[in-house]
């Protein structure tokens, strides 16, 4: 059995150069695509492009085949038609390449000759002692190195998620919502066909990864799903291990076998045992981003008792139902935070938890309900819910000369928007304040002025969630999460 | 009983002048913020300020009471203290309002006093057959006629969905997702604490009402079950309906009490009756917004025969597997069918339903792939994943001066470009153009780039779903809404 610990990861990650095998200069092949994008993104050693047809390429010395290269080669990307790969990878042998990326497809995922020569290409890198990511990859990144081996045009500001993903589209479309959500990407691994590495091998490494906080999994099959299990089981005491599970049906385990060549196995033993281990499943794709954000933003509860605090009555509602349904509770509220919130709302507030603000449109009463709901000793977290959007609210009316059009005097305008601004930054920074002061989670919650509110949520260093179920879900599970932790490290 | 039918709804929606009454030159009052989103909102009829107080508000002359108006007076919005509201409903009656929006909290939701007051104000006006909407109402809008008499800053363009919310914020804010969904609303209605007014009354309305062919509901609780069902039941077999139901546990209905003052009922007892009616269930608050969507952009399906068409092999085992879960069909492909892909994809491609085009970088390929499926006898629907998105990713290279760094000339940037755009629009425009064809719903999933591309989408009056689930979700229900039609039908 090969041992992958052969692989040195800290060289695939941080390669010193990296040889371009099939680099191209038409736009519509990846030789072009992956290479313009290694440049994009500001990769800070040498590149050696390698095409017998060019002397320059992408404004880079073009050579006509690796043993040209005057210089020792750290990585190989190679991207020529799979019946060209194995001689490529003899020849990367015989440079005495650390590591190769094999972009290229058509191997064991379309048939017995693709199998025959992936297992050729397979052996040849073992033996030789040589790395081999793919094939069938879209590629790898590593924020902390400016390296971005990719098919899609994706780059991540540093960050603490790192993805591993059997599916190259998948993974990388779960790295752009990170990105969007303002959520850093440390390492990324298309892992492709896995003829060598496994993605365990890659999870072990990122168990050691100083980088690496939060772990997520796109899996369709697994080779050996022992070793697997204990290399999660292990990392996940330290670092949350969020994994989707693809080819959960026979429908799906058909599409899946045409896809990476792999039978996949039953999700019901992948859950199972996932469950026992304190792994956590994201349900679906979006709960995928969901769970990153939630790990990634806030404090694990400790235990499942919620307080919320809402600008309008029905959003209280919906997550108070949301609540109960995944079993968290709402704890009544006690004589001494009932007082605290009489005292800060009008007299017609809800009474009760959920805490209804009565779209009382002041962000310094938001916050004051937050705190007296996050200082209870009687609450793990908190949900807030269109808090703080007042901002928003008012401001609109004074776009376009509407300030003239309703007879405001300019100055009037000026003081105002500028009240707001300074409201809405200091609700923002308040959030993450309140958050490590008392050391809860709190998860705000947006909806109907997504986008906005994203952006500005980037600058803080914060997630929103777009809809009440959608973070309750999240607590949900980071609280099953901390469960399960305790009851692993109380055996 | 009251009844409704004396409520003049065509004025209420198109009145000929609006009297305000508290309206205010006090930026935080809703007097100020509702007053000028209704000149914002551009109405074209006379709007007369009432405040003592004043001589002039938002440019507009200011009256010291109703009768100082030499009009009749169509509609009056009232925002002053619900002590005072009992007062001005006289001064109303005595004017000869047709109808009046009491948007006043504190009247039954915040107990015995406020529902004694509620009481008064609806007997008066029931007795003056006058309309009165709320109390306790965020407002009502009609894009058609440029009124948004509305608490939130919310103007939608013109279109076919209409909504009635038992909770101003969600009703607000489902229409703010519609509207950045590219899908206008018709007529908004926050219900309010339905004092004279019920919901299923705006929903009668609706039904006869030419600019309405989707209607979506969200309820805490109904006073008049039967009756609100009968309307139901009749209106959507034109129109469908989207309910959906919070206070749906224990915990929800505590909440929604002190919200809207009336107990909420079992959600069983409305899924077993909505569902026997063909009614459709919005499960969480996302999917209230994809089914708007679904049912406003695509044809019914007529059976649940899905083909999937993906860029990326994962997204099609996703998609594969949750259309199993979900009870959909992927059909095999018949020998014509898949000869059609083999003449159009490279050899490796899946070979099967789902297919994948195994990242083929051509969009006149995906049109290909798409057209092939969509043509086929076999399916009732369509999914696209990713399809299109090749503009996208090779334009980002030529961003930012990428073009000088990789040594491309000028010239042959223009020309890619120029491609690309092209391209990219034509894609948009065939997905509208093949559904128009076959009159077979083509939805489509994009993840990752969801801002670019929702906003792209609007030019195009079409909608794209940003997870596969969500997709497969919307048609499974849209499926179910003409399989219960045909069975009422046909009974």
């Amino acid at each position: 059995m090969y041992e992958t610990c052969n692989v040195d990861f800290e060289k695939l990650f941080n390669p010193e150069n990296i040889a371009f095998i099939g680099a191209s200069n038409n736009p519509w092949k990846w030789g072009f695509i992956i290479l313009a994008n290694i440049i994009r993104g500001d990769f800070q050693g040498k590149i050696y492009p390698i095409n017998p047809n060019y002397k320059e390429l992408h404004g880079l010395e073009c050579y006509p085949s690796l043993s040209a290269i005057n210089d020792n080669v750290d990585l190989a990307v190679i991207t020529v038609p799979a019946k060209k790969v194995s001689a490529v990878i003899d020849e990367c042998i015989e440079k005495g390449v650390n590591n190769t990326i094999v972009i290229t497809s058509d191997f064991s995922e379309t048939g017995e000759e693709g199998a025959r020569l992936e297992r050729e290409i397979s052996v040849k890198a073992r033996s030789a002692g040589m790395g081999l990511v793919g094939p069938n990859t879209m590629g790898i990144l590593n924020s902390y190195g400016n390296l971005n081996i990719l098919m899609s045009p994706v780059y991540s500001m540093k960050g603490h998620v790192s993805i591993v993903s059997q599916s190259g589209n998948v993974g990388t479309q779960i790295m752009s919502e990170c990105i969007n959500n303002g959520v850093g990407v440390s390492k990324f691994i298309s892992s492709g066909n896995e003829a060598n590495i496994k993605c365990e091998d890659y999870i072990r490494y990122l168990g050691s990864d100083e980088q690496t906080e939060v772990i997520v999994l796109y899996i369709e099959s697994l080779k050996d799903g022992k070793k697997f299990l204990d290399i999660c089981r292990e990392i996940n005491m330290s670092k949350p291990i969020i994994f989707f599970k693809s080819g959960k049906t026979r429908g799906g385990m058909a599409a899946a076998a045409s896809h990476t060549g792999a039978m996949a196995g039953s999700i019901d033993v992948y859950r199972s045992v996932f469950k026992q281990y304190g792994i956590i499943e994201a349900e679906t794709t979006d709960e995928i981003i969901d769970l990153v954000c939630g790990f990634v933003s806030f404090p694990v509860p400790e235990g499942n008792r919620v307080g919320i605090v809402t600008l309008g009555g029905g959003w209280g509602v919906i997550t108070a139902d949301e609540c109960e349904i995944q079993g968290l509770k709402l704890p009544e509220l006690s004589r001494e935070v009932y007082g605290k919130f009489d005292a800060i709302l009008p007299g017609y507030w809800s009474k009760q938890n959920p805490v209804d603000m009565v779209a009382v449109a002041s962000i310094d009463i938001h916050l004051k309900c937050l705190e007296a709901m996050v200082a209870w000793d009687e609450v793990d977290a908190v949900i807030g819910l269109a808090g703080g959007a007042v901002s928003n609210f008012l401001k609109i009316f004074l776009d376009d000369g509407l300030d003239r059009k309703i007879g405001l005097r300019q100055e009037e305008v000026a003081g105002f928007i500028d009240i707001l601004n300074k409201e809405a930054v200091s609700y923002k920074k308040s959030l993450g304040e309140l958050m490590r002061k008392y050391n809860k989670p709190i998860l705000h919650v947006e909806i109907g002025n997504s986008v906005s509110i994203s952006r500005n949520m980037k600058d803080f260093n914060y997630t929103f969630y777009r809809s009440p179920e959608r973070a309750v879900r999240v607590l949900k599970k980071m609280y099953l999460f901390k469960k399960m932790k305790d009851r692993i490290r109380n055996k």
